[in-house]
């Protein structure tokens, strides 16, 4: 019989992990297992820490509902959403649009709208239009790509947060025209404090950071025959612009709008100029990372 | 403004750590965020695979009720409960009894009984007695020493899942006599399933694991003035001694039971005879792997 110690014991759980049947399932709970390892002998974590983190991710699963992702919001804050986003922009070498995370805050069967329509039917605000062009990596328009939009009112909140999923609000969904060219009205969002009230807001508030995103509009373009693009644009002026807490800006995402813009397919107001192109292959995934919160746990059930 | 890649995103998330006011949180989420980046870059970890990982922890922390802790059930077959167990026993130099898991079932308040009770109030099976002394590092016997136990019945089924939180069985406080010695009659516990209905045991079955732990009896044994222990004992014939799916046992903790002690305290059983030694100091913290499931949440709600 084997008597483990704080280094053979990694050897045993290894060994009884080896017979898993799925190739890719055995080579990502064995890089898992070296690491939480490693990490409890780096810092020698005490069973009251180990006892203290058990009760931290009791509380996170239990803090989701259909209409709040814990977890996605743990690991937006601990940068990794960041991180797998950046790995799997990093798998093709086109000069596509960068993505950037799909967030908590994403809804399936947002409503259907026209080109020029506003998605604030309920949020007042300072209007805005956002306009551009859906293309390939070659600059060629790709007619009737679709894109959905969603974004915070003038007051930092999403619709999942204020009406609590009961009602829609600020995002929408677009069809381009026969050019690839969409346009629509806005509000201006404001930036936006991530939910302070849970478990991974307490812990973001004890590692002293402000815990805010810079204000964004996010986007989910696709296209027949390319790459779903999960990006968003943001706003320069911003003061958290340099900071975001999830880590989710890129330079080439943020936009200042222009005042007068000779271009813009509406008039009156502040515009957004942002061409976006697709690339890759379709039969690639999605790339999401996200999901609508209440698809979840029910798409994932059968696993 | 930073353009965060593959590799300076870990940089910019332990820079927003910085300012953690608590220095030894810092030090831990800084390594946790140094080695979950690493995974996730080491596997090159998918948007559909990262999406798999939020909807399992999610499944994990809605199974957690009083009287289910799936998240320890996730750190014990991952081996990290072993593991936090054993750096912490490593703290110690002295000649104590090894320690053990305290395992998912542990619950407050179990009967008190008197020596030579039997803590099977309602099971059937075959009885056994069990018996010894506990001692400091020197031998030297510790009156009135507390002595909680508890095990599977002849089933391999705790009283949590049998009556699911709402009756005891299997389990009961001892105090030790003037001269530390203890004894109780119980029934021979069968190797013990984890439950395999949840999140944790689908993921142990698509390892390809048997899932059993061998039979064991938990103890936890208190003394003023001397570390509480954690630990339990493990019946040597059992089938699955040697692939404990939870790493618990140890050499110097498997037992075999005596049909003819000439010793024991009561005759007409097979008789397991342990002699328990508890180090340490009491300052140091009870180091229980483990906690009564109900006490999970709301004993860290004030954090």
């Amino acid at each position: 019989m084997q008597n483990l110690d704080e280094r053979s014991v990694t050897a045993a759980v290894l060994d009884q992990m080896a017979q898993t049947r799925d190739k890719r399932l055995r080579e990502v709970m064995a890089s898992l297992v070296r690491h939480l390892h490693d990490l409890a002998r780096e810092v020698k974590l005490t069973p009251q820490e180990w006892l203290s983190a058990i009760a931290f991710l009791t509380r996170t699963g239990q803090a989701c509902t259909p209409s709040r992702q814990e977890f996605i919001l743990l690991s937006d804050v601990l940068g990794l959403s960041a991180l797998v986003n950046l790995v799997h922009d990093g798998s093709g070498v086109e000069q596509k649009t960068e993505s950037s995370l799909l967030g908590p805050f994403y809804r399936q069967n947002a409503p259907a709208m026209g080109l020029g329509d506003t998605i604030a039917k309920k949020a007042g605000g300072a209007e805005l239009l956002v306009y551009g062009r859906v293309t390939d990596t070659r600059g060629t328009s790709l007619p009737r790509a679709t894109v959905q939009v969603w974004q915070t009112d003038a007051e930092g909140q999403y619709d999942l947060q204020k009406y609590r999923g009961e009602a829609m609000d600020m995002r929408g969904n677009f069809s381009c025209d026969d050019e690839g060219r969409f346009y629509f009205r806005t509000v201006r969002p404001l930036g936006y404090l991530i939910p302070m009230d849970g478990p991974v807001g307490r812990l973001v508030a004890a590692q002293n950071r402000h815990g805010y995103r810079p204000a964004h509009i996010h986007f989910l373009i696709g296209a027949q025959g390319h790459r779903e693009l999960v990006t968003a644009l943001y706003l320069a002026d911003d003061a958290h612009i340099d900071s975001d807490t999830v880590f989710g800006v890129s330079k080439a995402l943020v936009v200042t709008p222009r005042d007068d813009d000779p271009q813009a397919p509406l008039k009156g107001m502040p515009a957004i100029r942002y061409d976006f192109r697709l690339g890759g292959a379709a039969g690639e995934g999605s790339g999401r990372v996200g999901a609508d919160p209440s698809q979840i746990a029910p798409a994932l059930a059968g696993e």
